[in-house]
């Protein structure tokens, strides 16, 4: 712990989480191995390590689902790392923000109901309410210790949080869409990354999470998107071949989008654009 | 070095490379400070680092110019390494070499004769010779231990040097330019990072360079290029926006284009591409 009050924060990998998740050790001896110390250089992908260099430590906590840190960077302002993965910097985070919102909402002809689950560091929730077509943003967070950290450290991205247009519910988001099918313009997904499960088995292909968004999709308008995150073309490029042809079964309208977030692997992000209709979704 | 050997590379900042630079010491013992061991953390850009696992050691040598190391890595295939920073990987270089290359030579009508200003990996070469308008391609590369390295342990990129199309001359690209003015109908820079010079100037910002290459480029055809790489939107956009506005004073054409190259800092590389006259070079 001392070398992240003084020194340098390093991704750790889906393995050694599982690894921590399995061996037996009590929550708060794991939750002490969370604590990235910058010498494990582990990596949170195999072969290759991101670094961001620790100013100070702000908030460390296990929450009920996650490790949730919070640190003050030199060079990047805050930094949200949940499960020792980055989640958001201050100063990179618009690029995420706002392709993930505005590819979605841009390209639907009058989106007036939208969805977010997860995205509770409100970066999506900040980027969706810019819309003045939107009447309603519902946002289903499963952790609110994430929601109450990202008021105090993160003001830039929680600002929508009072916000007389949201409708926030904290849990579940596969059990919040059973009872809401069909109530929404765009479903943007946000969350963390999933747990690890069976070793080389890719954590985010989470087609549980995708299959729900497709039934839940509204049917009365003429487009529903559903938006994901969190993967990148340089990493996971057999998993994206593979979302893509998966949800080409099912959309008539199927996009990838990417853009570079520097503190991201490979510093870059993929976003998946689906629609129930064919709309030029990532077009001039 | 033997964490080198069996751990984890992490490329230097500018700033420790002058520090070693200017600390007196022997070269035999410099070199060995070069030998990144992944602990120091210093980051070649301030408040962050990126790191490789090293599979095996290949190369390592002091030549009359830099510090030449080559690795396998475990993920990433053979790396080139000059003065501590990360030049190439094989897994991906076809990203900044074929931007470095295919926009200028795409935009000009009729391409034959190229200069190449440093690139002794061979990468540009190997793009330039995919273009058949082009009849000759003059390489002018300072340090010959390069393409050495280049040649038994990166055949990929350096299938170009026995190619019947090429003039390849060691020497200094400056001096080169002094005696072949306006001969070129593309001028490409592909030079490894500057020294650094006085703390907290950018080492990248080479005007000399600059001028040098604008006064030699070819009078005689409508469209004269020089192409420069290595920097970063997300790093060195006052940087960026200098270089651009400095150019457009000399240049009818300025334009910025940018890819992901995951193992370059921030994950991506900027690429500045100039004519003598009017014409698209990054349009569709």
């Amino acid at each position: 712990m001392d070398k992240l009050h003084k020194g340098w924060f390093t991704e750790f990998s889906p393995d050694d989480l599982e690894k921590m998740n399995s061996s037996g050790e009590s929550q708060e001896s794991s939750s002490k191995l969370l604590k990235s110390d910058g010498q494990e250089m582990g990596g949170a992908w195999p072969g290759q390590a991101f670094s961001l260099q620790v100013k100070k430590v702000l908030y460390h906590e296990k929450s009920k689902y996650q490790d949730v840190l919070v640190f003050e960077s030199t060079t990047y302002g805050n930094v949200l790392v949940l499960d020792g993965i980055v989640q958001a910097t201050e100063r990179d985070e618009f690029s995420y923000q706002e392709m993930l919102a505005h590819l979605p909402l841009f390209a639907h002809p009058n989106p007036k109901r939208v969805l977010i689950i997860g995205g509770g560091d409100g970066g999506i929730l900040r980027e969706v309410l810019k819309h003045e077509t939107v009447e309603k943003v519902t946002m289903c967070e499963i952790d609110d210790m994430v929601i109450d950290v990202a008021k105090k450290f993160l003001p830039g991205m929680s600002c929508g949080f009072s916000h007389e247009k949201l409708d926030l519910y904290c849990g579940d988001g596969f059990e919040f869409l059973k009872n809401h099918k069909n109530e929404f313009d765009v479903i943007i997904t946000d969350s963390s990354d999933p747990k690890p499960r069976k070793s080389g088995e890719c954590p985010w292909l989470d087609l549980k999470l995708i299959s729900t968004v497709i039934r839940s999709a509204r049917e009365l308008f003429p487009v529903s998107k559903y938006a994901v995150g969190r993967e990148s073309v340089w990493l996971h490029l057999p998993l994206i071949a593979h979302l893509v042809a998966f949800n080409r079964k099912i959309f008539p309208t199927v996009n990838y989008a990417q853009s570079i977030v520097s503190t991201y692997p490979s510093g870059s992000m993929g976003y998946l654009i689906c629609a129930k209709s064919e709309v030029s979704v990532c077009d001039d």
